[in-house]
């Protein structure tokens, strides 16, 4: 396994920047963002470390170059949109962007790309499904070409009024995984686990990665913590209850987490990801969080 | 505090039968249901052995009657529909009723009747606290009127995929309590407390109890178990995860839930509320599960 | 489900006294200890309530009249020697004394017959498998001719220095079980549910039930007890560090037990069963522990 | 065991109607409280049953015949002052009216007197025990002339601020238990063990059951109840986070509490000690107090 | 946050010395002990790193070109004597040598001074504050002046017979603290948090910060163990069953803790204190204490 | 405490890379590895690192010499047969072996061999006392004229069928650790800590630690996690529901660990003992898990 972050939290460094960051921390690799460039629509999206909108032959080789002056690997690309968007347009813009993010990986010899299966917030499961084997076929076919792994991040995406009630993302518990990696049986589909996801959703992680271990291609290293206060007030059906906080500030069992991990044989990235509000006061302060999250986890790994 | 249980679950028995089955069993009292004659539209509902589409002084007399031969108390009349249904005609329908069955209370000597505010299941609590504040005065009204505490049972009556995602009722924890007594603040508005509805929330009850004991004026005794199965399966996102079951039977500390409530002062009726699919097979079954349920409860009462 | 007891704990009683205290007190039904007469060899084994040695239509008929006087069901009749002792005689001995239990049940109307599978205790779990495989079958065929389904405890049956290492019974956890019925396939075989041995063993007790719920043909109830001291003593590994006691002073779950036996559909005998030191100083403290023991369990019991 | 009740809680009530409503409600036994006649200085004391300030064969009669009219036995007298208090004439009268209440007891066939040993609540556990060598020996002698066993309370008598800092009783735990018995090797003396008083020390009840089993002369059925708001606020050192509650109101595990005593072989009375007030309104309340609490105990007691 | 030490356990070292030695090892910042010169009266006490009894420019020069040497900030001055003392002159003599710290603060550019507030531990709540309101004004005054924040260190200060029976200092919990602030409202008085108080007193540390995170000035990183077996022993009222430890040896939950500091916006200095008797062997084994410690808590510092 | 490795896992490695190894990964002391050079019969078996069948000063001073290049200390030296082996003939190669172990020693000033006591697995814990008051004179008596203590490990070495059913070694309890100390008195016999042990068997490890502290000659560092899935499947009478693990993958409270082991005043080494299945594929993996093993402890190492 080898500890990496998630570039987003680094949105004003170039990507020279992030690596060297990186580089002089001792990380070993990093997941890099790569939205479209422009505006984001909502917290720690919108990020672009890699502009893959016009990224030929030429950027790869900077690309490269880069990774290998700075001596840190690229984990994967990640880029997190809702490929199942109601709005018909939208979806087809987000569906093309995906695809071109898959199409630049093996060009800079990544075999990963991390992302969301999507969701209309407003229709069931069952809708969703239906929807999902309209769209994802096609992205599926070009990761099949492109020699790449579609990592699925698991959260929910409910945190706030505009993702109530459904979330905008489908796969988020050992019932939906099934149902997932059924409907694709023979894609090049796998999991992007993060263990802080499953927290608020009170399922056990030991379990999860018992159970879907070998479908594990990418991790998150987030952690999440109950409010106990506001669980009171607002209980498991409300939202605020639990917050993302740094590895080690939040109810994971880590050591539990990495046992089963190793025992699963995950040999892959792990990648920190912040997005905890006490820590991002500054460009200082959220590196710190990069620091302090390393330093956290560096005793389950060799 | 008298032990009694909720008619519903005695569908089959006429109102003669059911008063003189508690009286037979030993319970003090009874909370009659009172749904309007015709085809139910969900589980446990629509029983009527209170019809109070036609209730005069005859009916009322006839009523004082039996209730005197058998010796059991009528610790509050019951209907649980949605007055915030989103189909106007429905909403008037219901909220037409619920009036009928709050000026029938007085008649019989009853001063609390039980039901849902309701809720448009897929819109948010700021709209529905919305809805709330056109259609609740009127009924509130009436309740005053009568002399009447209307119970507000706190079911988030989310149980299955029509019901999803809002579920049909808005007050189910703490802050919702708070802004509904907030929103109608010299109504004449209770709790209908049921401790079943908070473990699955993981909202602390004795907590709870401790705060808005002032505002309890009826109790139902259900309990609900968590299957760890299926929670790990769906997580707290998903349905199916939680049973309700008899008292006993499930994850509620009646215990501490009695401390709770005899340290907060409560002593009105305490009314078994029987929805355990295990002991549905037969009318004898559900008898015998309103007699196991005494049995478990009677340690907590003198 | 019929609250009832297992008759060993009053061996000094005879038949008729046995079902006179058992309808007197409240018992619902009774499993009937049928050793053959004689000198018992452990602790709690050796009484005979049921004398089946020569047990014909006459005798028969007394015993049924009996049990017609009394009012007290037959739930079982018991016999727990060890079938898979390694002396061949003391075999041969115990399978056709088993045998002619098995033969005597359906001619007093009753249907299920419990014993133990039996172990060399010196000889590990595929070995014994493999004996099973020769005694049991011959066994299993009376029983089908019978009409009796034999309910296998699963007791690991080591408790003392002259049953370690193996205990002297084969099935006692989910893995064993599974395989019994996988080796017998169509046999009239299933467990006589005893939560007491799986306390002990650290096995989830609901979770079993959940999976094996179809194959209890009847219950025990007892409780066991963990001493934290003895424990500290001699680890899991030893022996004394658990011990049986009534329901109630012990360490099963029993709201839990008793859920999960509803709604896995069961509806048969419930036995308590008295194996606890601290009440067998007399025939009247013996008594009284059955007393203590329905009043603890009829809490759920419609 | 015997069921039986604190007769303190029906202060109202004559002896005679004391014993009357115990044969009524079932209950086996009572403790009589021997006050002497006038105003109590503290909740709970100041009760006299038995007035044994003026008792000769007369009254000793007199009292024999109520006790075999009811049916019901004085399991033991009680007198809970404190024998230890820093002024010499109230601990004169103390003492003096102890002695009376030790010799009155077998007058009437009761051979366990309950008290506290006091202390002087402004000084240490040293200075305390050389006051009790002072003072002990001269009541021991009595008791053991009388042939009466001295059951001490283990109260820590410390609710109020008028009993702060150290209480009003000294042998509160197993370090001061086992130097109580040390100090009085031969004399009449055990322990009137209640596991209310253990609760809120943080003290293994079972274990100190399995330590001292053999002093156990007497039994109170309390509970106590932990305020966590109230902790919260004040801390362990704090007073007023930690309630007497009902039997089965609070957080004594009760069944590992009676499998500890009927294994140390305790075979006397366990009275019921009401202190409870959420029960304190009416007599009638304290009444449905004691009955509760019989319903609670029962399924414990053969 | 910066992660330093408190002085007091390297009471062999001079000033420069200990300098020298945070910065080798990586420490940001140190509490330094003020103790007028002299003998100490207790463990842990007594310890000069900063003499202010005669306390000029010059002397201020030399300890501000000191840590600008070494690189290590002096995070807050410390003194620790009991400014309640029920002794007018001792209570004289401390608090005049407190101000003397506090006016020394500002020359060396320290604006935090740690602190008891005291008690007479043979008095009640009450009567402490009333002398609080006696003798603290004036302090406080010469803080407002010097721009220096009082930090209150809350350990009850209750660990040997002679602190008993109240401890020696006064606010110790929620409820004191919130007394303490009403009673000195603008006051430039604040919190010097330290968790291992709360551990033994059972006061939830979390909340604890949740409500009072604006309050604190400066934080203790201290552990502290609970005995069970000395807990067993004497009870939650007696004393010696719990023991101050390194970080990591305890009780105290880490991640909870700095997770709740963070979230309160909690910045400033975090100083290590050592009073673990297992590490207090030699200068060496104390340096070894504060190298582990540090080796502990890193991982929660970016 | 010194913080170092057993060198089993290094099997492949010469003892001169060994301590380079060591060296560079900053441990303190290594466990060498001492067995007679062949083949093993067991996993972790039949490493050598240190051949004692000719050990002459020659040998010794080159050992020496490696030991002072490298700067590690040999911190003991391990041999793990079964000196009470059922088979006399190889009872005695072992012993002699052993001894020739322990003789090795002191040579280059090393004080501390560890082993096992042995067991033969099929027969009951008395036999086998027996049979140590036989083998075991001889070898101590050889251990106190080396000036030697044999560190005893207490692993139970019952993991496969072919050590079912006692496993290979006695001593594996307080109870029986007890037994042995009182079996040999005087013996220069102490145990080998190893908490990895006690997780399996429910021992409380703080509390033998408190209880046998003294006895403590070496540690070692391993960790075990329950496997619950296999745990319910055949209970802790079964084989293969728990496994070694790095530390900080399994169940071993390591902050309980080391404080009890601190406040017991061990100062000696602490071993990292490998035999974690998810780190064995390769030599760099095994040194991977040595890194991350070391990481993981050092919190705890000043």
């Amino acid at each position: 396994m080898q500890l990496g972050f998630v570039s987003a939290i680094l949105y004003d460094l170039s990507l020279e920047e992030v690596l060297a960051f990186a580089a002089d921390e001792g990380f070993k690799c990093v997941e890099l963002m790569c939205w479209p460039p422009g505006k984001s629509d909502r917290r720690y999206a919108g990020v672009t470390h890699l502009d893959v909108t016009h990224f030929g032959e030429e950027q790869a080789a900077h690309v490269r170059e880069l990774v290998r002056i700075h001596g840190v690997k690229v984990a994967s690309l990640g880029y997190y949109p809702n490929p199942l968007d109601p709005d018909p347009d939208h979806r087809k813009q987000v569906c093309d962007h995906l695809k071109a993010v898959v199409r630049a990986a093996p060009m800079i010899g990544v075999d990963v790309v991390n992302t969301f299966v999507g969701r209309d917030w407003k229709r069931g499961v069952a809708d969703n499904f239906a929807m999902a084997r309209d769209v994802w076929p096609a992205i599926l076919r070009v990761a099949e070409e492109a020699g790449v792994k579609v990592g699925i991040e698991h959260c929910p995406m409910l945190f706030s009024d505009d993702e109530w009630p459904g979330g905008k993302n489908l796969p988020v518990s050992p019932a939906t995984w099934r149902e997932l990696f059924a409907t694709f049986p023979d894609a090049p589909l796998g999991l992007n686990f993060d263990p802080s996801h499953l927290v608020w959703q009170f399922i056990d992680c030991a379990r999860a990665i018992r159970e879907f271990g070998d479908k594990i291609v990418h991790v998150h290293a987030k952690d999440e913590r109950v409010d106990p206060e506001r669980l009171y007030e607002v209980g498991a059906l409300g939202l605020g209850w639990h917050k993302p906080r740094l590895p080690g500030l939040g109810d994971v069992k880590w050591g539990e987490f990495f046992a089963a991990l190793t025992e699963a044989g995950y040999r892959g990235p792990v990648c920190i990801e912040v997005e905890d509000r006490a820590y991002e006061g500054s460009l200082a302060d959220r590196q710190r969080a990069l620091r302090q999250s390393r330093k956290f986890l560096e005793p389950y790994f060799g």
